[in-house]
């Protein structure tokens, strides 16, 4: 059972790991130099509860904590109680879901482990926007996607806007960096029995449809989309169809309409 | 051709449409009391040129005015050309991409001319977020959406952030309100041809699949989706499969999937 402890010193030490989260939630001096895991408001601080990573410690307004009493019932962390006023000025900025949560990282799943069985597997490279990565993660978890990995230049699905966005579902569809030199790293994934899809808007790409296959769906950044090396590397491509003009849908958008179009669910 | 007009002042009168965005852009004052249409950036000035929203005038840097030089050789507005720096002054802020342009509102087309012929139209209740609107008309235009009716609670498409967001979209996917009590209102389109397909996470709603017909795409805002009385009043209901403990989509996301789906691209 969480204790709930009452703080009302902005200055106290407890709370130091939410202290300037603006300017301070990339911290070069964690592992890996890429900070706390921060989750904000009482759904995504739910989900970071049920997740694999270490949670350190909570801070929220009392109505929060009460909202929460199922879920920090089973766990053995600190809750610092206080109030909006006070959480303001340890923040560094006035947060209307009165909750947060921090954890540490866990350490990554296994890469092999993650696909062996896997029906449907997105794989990123370049997508470097912490909100499209946020929200290609929510709809991969509505999807039934089984697991991201995370090729070159990807933004961290960890960052606090990315988790926030992602309403916590970065904290529930398991990723992992994919290891080895890129696109060479795909053969992890055909090894596995999974088919290599490239979505891509090229006119001559087959359009969007079931392919009854284990599918691993390479998606590359909202513009420049997936680098020539990597739709080369792939097995197949296909393509949302769409109306001229039109330049493209967002990364995380089309990865939704082309998940449910191969989705095992 | 546009005349290039510079401007130094920023009080100067002829400046006064774009004076204090943030503040000023819903105009009480104007027919309907809705404001005035504004376009921000290159991309998306281009498509109001190209709309039939009657231009009023553009304001910008010089070198974006180079980059429309080829947009703005057939229309007759004035454009004014500034600095970045007196730019910031008369709209309120820091305006990233360099070049504004306001229109007035246009008369809506005529609902039984937009679904006489349609093949996939999109009726939308309560969808009342400037940014869900604007994301919704970005994939309607992407995904062969031939026009979008607004049924009760929905927000203004030609918002700043509903334009912003859709990429200018809203400018060119045809949309108007839907007349009448609602939802008996959605006659209208039943008369026309079109089945009414609501999409709603229900159950026991059918797994979203072409229909092989045109069809009406009934959606309804995150969170409370549609009423009792929209879902009643549709021919039958459809839902995206979603895994088990994920509380939904975001409405354009939903809505990119499910035009994918029944589209006629």
């Amino acid at each position: 059972m969480a204790t709930i402890t009452p703080v009302d010193d902005p200055a106290d030490p407890r709370v130091t790991d939410f202290r300037d989260l603006t300017t301070a939630d990339r911290r070069p001096d964690r592992p890996g130099g890429r900070g706390l895991v921060i989750a904000e408001g009482v759904v995504v601080v739910r989900r970071l509860l049920e997740s694999p990573y270490p949670v350190r410690s909570l801070l929220g307004v009392r109505r929060r904590f009460d909202e929460l009493a199922d879920d920090l019932a089973g766990v053995d962390v600190p809750a610092y109680a206080t109030d909006a006023e006070t959480m303001a000025t340890v923040v560094g900025f006035h947060l209307n879901r009165g909750v947060l949560a921090v954890a540490d990282r866990a350490a990554p799943p296994d890469v092999h482990a993650l696909v062996r069985d896997a029906r449907l597997v997105a794989v990123l490279e370049g997508v470097n926007d912490h909100e499209n990565l946020g929200a290609l993660f929510r709809n991969a978890a509505a999807l039934g996607v089984d697991a991201v990995l995370l090729g070159p230049r990807c933004a961290d699905p960890l960052y606090r806007r990315s988790v926030r966005v992602s309403m916590g579902h970065v904290l529930r569809v398991p990723f992992a960096e994919l290891p080895g030199p890129w696109p060479a790293s795909l053969d992890v994934l055909r090894a596995a029995g999974l088919r290599v899809v490239a979505l891509t808007p090229a006119a001559d790409a087959q359009p969007l449809a079931a392919a009854g296959e284990r599918t691993a769906l390479l998606l590359g950044a909202e513009g420049p989309g997936l680098t020539p090396d990597a739709l080369a590397a792939a097995d197949s491509r296909m393509r949302i169809p769409m109306a001229s003009g039109v330049d493209s849908l967002n990364v995380a958008t089309a990865a939704a309409v082309a998940f449910h179009a191969l989705a095992p669910l």
